[in-house]
């Protein structure tokens, strides 16, 4: 099968075909302006592909409700010329199945079907870098709801020390991603995060986040795995720190072996690397040819 | 049809036979005491109902893998007696399928097939009383994950007024369920939830925690509809200050009709009432019938 996929990211767009079998064929990069330049490039790129599917991950919000009128489309973004683009519309031209979700729920599901949650039904994936999201697939399917969900917004409990920092988020002084994400970090320190590789207290304070987030996360999906990438999870040091903190807070309250005994094995890097959300774009058109 | 259903409280247990159209045609309720005790005079009340299929909602925390050998059981409970007790296993001498889940899945169940959250796909019940626990029904399924979610041990911010107040959880000094449960509001003033109906800054302090909590579930889950129930949301006032201290706290970020322009139908009370929980485990099992 040639199965293609695009991940619409806010400085990148990355089409790319595969076969079934988790393998990138072919691959072709642009970075993003507008809509109306970029998109033409991308339905290009495919029309002499001859691809049996498509599978969009985009950056959001997007809305992923069958039954809307805008399904499909980016919605409320504000980046520039984006907000109210009608992306699956557009490809409609390609006359082939097309399935359509965020850019973090099609990176956990390449991840969930070739990486690092390969064979597991419960998975979430996060990414924390420029912006923090996390793709959530529980008991075999990606979770939408509503709309889609923003772990990255959910609030925490600041440190002690941090307690005059304003975060960069403009809607939330304290949420997870105006804590822990990598501007975040830039504008506590003055510098970026990997220009503080040999600063442990620096590692410190994020695990001290990214734990208490992963702890809410265990509490609300119940995941039988976590993954962690994006340009701030790097640091490979961090992923001891943040699995000592995860269990600090979830403190014996949740009583399976999975976590008590196995942290190592509970929150991992993923597998993919950067093929993680391309790969998950093309398996995402599969599924939709299957249906 | 004659649906069977069982709820297994802390307190007291709960059958009853319900038909397809959500009427309850007999009830029996039994307080808890052992299992060696409860579960025959519970398997007997059901030996001559002519039951076509059994649903047991229970308190936690319980196996719903069924692909282990410790499925349908309550496993780790601190309740003197009930640690890996085999409910399923138990009332499989009735010879009717079967379904098994937790008390609070169930009454969110319940609440999705005849209740407030009838024909909607994405809802979270939660019951704010002597505990915190959410039922989590997203894209018309119950999500289960590793083991259940536990919602209810989210870690939340203290208020700066709060800050020296120690909640009864004994794993979680700043969890929902420690700050804002039943037990938490008579640990911090001295007297039982119903006595301070006259107190606002009692409400407006627990609305601070459940809104940031109700935020947390909304960025986690993206639900169409979040119902509360539960003995501290009996205080009808409370549901006013919850609303505008959700809305507070996701400051606009989710651009949503149904949150920004209409919360009064978004957090709402539950429709069931004590039938919640009954009506939900007699649904399971018909579901547990139609597979």
């Amino acid at each position: 099968m040639r199965l293609g996929g695009i991940e619409l990211g806010g400085t990148k767009m990355v089409c790319a075909i595969s076969n079934e079998n988790g393998e990138v064929l072919d691959r072709y990069t642009i970075p993003t302006t507008t809509p109306e330049e970029t998109l033409p490039k991308l339905l290009d790129y495919f029309k002499d592909k001859n691809i049996d599917s498509l599978g969009i991950g985009s950056f959001g919000p997007v809305d992923l409700n069958k039954n809307s009128d805008t399904y499909g489309y980016i919605t409320t973004t504000p980046k520039p010329g984006w907000a109210n683009t009608d992306v699956v519309g557009y490809f409609k031209q390609l006359n082939v199945p097309i399935g359509f979700d965020t850019d973090v729920n099609v990176a956990c599901l390449g991840e969930v079907t070739y990486g690092a949650g390969k064979d597991i039904d419960s998975v979430i994936y996060g990414t924390i870098g420029t912006g923090i999201g996390f793709g959530v697939y529980l008991d075999g399917r990606l979770v939408h709801g509503l709309m889609h969900t923003e772990t990255g917004h959910m609030l925490l409990s600041k440190h002690e020390k941090d307690k005059d920092f304003v975060g960069p988020c403009p809607f939330h002084d304290n949420c997870f991603e105006s804590l822990a994400s990598g501007p975040s970090i830039e504008k506590r320190y003055g510098t970026k995060a990997e220009n503080l590789y040999d600063r442990d207290d620096v590692w410190q304070l994020e695990a001290y986040y990214i734990g208490q987030a992963l702890c809410n996360c265990v509490m609300c999906y119940s995941p039988k795995k976590i993954i962690l990438g994006g340009g701030v999870m790097h640091n490979e040091k961090l992923f001891e720190f943040v699995r000592k903190e995860t269990l600090k807070d979830i403190n014996g309250y949740i009583k399976k072996d999975e976590i008590l005994n196995h942290i190592d094995e509970y929150i991992v890097s993923p597998k993919l690397g950067d093929n993680a959300g391309i790969l998950g774009a093309c398996e995402l058109g599969r599924l939709e040819l299957a249906k």
